[in-house]
């Protein structure tokens, strides 16, 4: 089910050729790399503003809905950039030190 | 491999409740929302400064450092609303439509 | 000259109260806190990518501008709030602690 | 009274070549231009938290605290650019088209 990560990915890369009239992700390659930083800087003050106005499960949606945005739009960048989402997991892997092997071990703790 | 974001997050689940002097992430959580929303603007501000810097495969490693750190914090946000990767994982999913069965069949195309 | 600041936070307390469909300010107001809020988070992601952008004195004029923009939106953030420019006048006054007579004083030096 | 962002602007000059061991101003001069971004980020994130925090008069205080830590990070910003708040308020002037003379006749009515 987390392979959404790897499907999105490809996803992006197909659209980043795609018709820029036609396709959002495609519209903010051809705009460039500030264009895509000024999203991300939006939606991180989304994000922001969203859980200081979280009071309820029912408005957990829309921070979650911020982070997804944020998100989507930080694959955009390393799309952009020639990059994958594989590398920020193996970045999160190699950082928190948990491989499948570790993982097992610390569950029988 | 992308079991990471749920790996993860249950280490995130752990961690709360962890001795915030030993624990970055159970300080974080002490310290409380803005905190960690603070942590969350900085770190968007820095992966926007550090795609700025970026010119070569290498710095690349620095951008996707950052996108590690920047969904690192907003994990530890869901986490701190009582929340999960899980509900941002099927938010992306409805969002961009791609279920495992569409997915079979766009590659087949 | 530098009655700028209080100008323009006359201008903006009238403005409060126009039609919000000629007047910008009017229609930030009317969309209220979060939309303000956000305004300020884009301004200052623009700020961060043109002061990246600048190599030269010609671009510093973007730079100029996006500060211009910054403030601009803070102003009416403070109108918002029932507040004034004054008060951050003040702030940055006895904060820096650089009465007229001090000044005075520090020239002589 | 608003001479102060003259002033300040005066004491930003000098402060850049001081003792960056002794001088706060003169450590992010050091430190360069992406850590003076990096504040700048930060202090626009903590307006905004600040900003959604405020209910009362009293902690109006805090959101103009933090108004006037951005206005004078984007102060340092400029002086590391060589430029000078003065271009800030000559296109807050030329944009907002606020001139001594067009200020005395709008006042007037």
């Amino acid at each position: 089910m987390s392979n959404i990560f790897f499907q999105l990915s490809e996803v992006l890369r197909d659209r980043r050729n795609a018709n820029p009239n036609s396709s959002y992700v495609a519209s903010l390659h051809e705009m460039g790399l500030d264009k895509i930083l000024e999203k991300i800087g939006e939606e991180s003050t989304e994000l922001i503003i969203s859980a200081k106005n979280n009071n309820s499960d029912q408005s957990r949606e829309e921070v979650v809905g911020e982070v997804a945005d944020l998100w989507f739009h930080c694959m955009i960048l390393l799309s952009h950039l020639d990059g994958d989402v594989a590398e920020v997991i193996d970045c999160l892997q190699e950082r928190f030190g948990i491989s499948g092997i570790e993982e097992k071990a610390s569950r029988k703790k």
